[in-house]
């Protein structure tokens, strides 16, 4: 209980990755404070995910920060063109999906800074897993270790050196089978959780990558996903 | 004129500096693309300024993000108080002062590696300087330098490896009356700039941390300022 009067801040999307990290945070006795984006997604049933799931576990505190990559295109998450189906889950790790926002992981995570540095906070937890890496840089080791030292150079934390800003990645090493299985043993309800590029209503479309992922994560894990599927 | 088709972000704020970033990028001979930000000031003067600095300066494009720091609170430029006058410029380096925003060029940067990202750019220019540091721990070039690492770990760039990303500070070892003499003779306008954290229409107060530097700057330039006081 070490953690119990320290602040952290989770980065939380609403997704399964994310949801398991803030039940990590929660149960080190952080006192969490979950970070959303509205970023130019084409649908707001990932945030109304993110906000059930803060709710349901007891956050201190939920942003929903806005912020429009879509000024700058790029990315068929946020560009008003169709999500593939079936592409680099049938080719895992061999190219960089188009479902790539540009330099997401970079921009969530100064957010986060920004608002540890506000809390007086130096932890920030976010669900990165080089396991089912599927091609995005910015979910590698190398780049959190790069972040981490960035961020205490950049910061009063950096300057002034009592304390060191960390980046926690408890998913790092996991696979999505072994996510869920943690997940369950700290008692998330995945049934508030969604993970689909494409869901209509409450509905994933049980096709694109993301949904390709998860499915696959639950029948590892032995575990039957309590969500609505299309198909 | 190696660099003609090549593109850069340029982070332009308005400022004395930040033009004088972009003036040096022209005169490398990049095709420039303005980023500027609204991120809860308490005037839009700023911005004003950015437009007619980009303007003039004939960039490519110029995109202003909002972004809304106040989220999270934190900072005299962001916040509803009030500006604190004479205070970091009577005793500069000593502390951090209060009007530091969190993480401002973390959050400038990584939302300028989103659009080199998208624009297949790898060359980003900021106008930072270590020698008037003022105390803001994200203007020191080991926060630059680890920036850049991340950045290029962060990226496409960095999965693919033919590029580097080059986070650009030509400023970096100037002091203001310097940076000053390499506008004029690049032929900046500074009257198209402003550098007042408290104006009032289009005069600046000439009193804040921002306004004493600049007039220092000009004065040990030799060279009178061109824009309007209000002592």
């Amino acid at each position: 209980m070490t953690n119990s009067n320290k602040k952290a801040v989770v980065l939380l999307s609403g997704g399964l990755d994310s949801s398991t990290v803030l039940a990590v945070a929660k149960q080190q006795s952080y006192q969490t404070y979950a970070l959303s984006f509205r970023y130019g997604q084409r649908h707001s049933i990932e945030l109304d995910a993110a906000r059930r799931v803060a709710d349901c576990m007891g956050v201190e505190k939920h942003v929903i920060a806005d912020i429009d990559l879509r000024l700058f295109g790029g990315s068929a998450l946020t560009d008003e063109i169709d999500v593939p189906k079936y592409k680099s889950a049938e080719q895992p790790g061999t190219e960089i999906p188009i479902t790539y926002v540009p330099a997401r992981n970079t921009v969530f995570l100064s957010y986060a800074l920004a608002w540890a540095e506000v809390l007086g906070a130096v932890d920030i937890f976010i669900g990165v897993s080089a396991v089912d890496f599927s091609g995005y840089p910015d979910c590698r080791p190398e780049f959190i270790a790069a972040y981490e030292k960035m961020a205490n150079l950049a910061t009063r934390v950096g300057v002034e050196g009592d304390r060191q800003i960390k980046i926690h990645t408890p998913l790092i090493d996991l696979s999505k089978a072994q996510t869920i299985e943690l997940g369950i043993e700290l008692g998330v309800d995945y049934g508030k959780t969604i993970s689909c590029y494409d869901p209509v209503q409450d509905a994933s479309c049980g096709k694109c990558d993301a949904c390709r992922l998860r499915l696959r994560g639950f029948e590892a894990a032995g575990i039957a996903d309590p969500i609505k599927y299309l198909v």
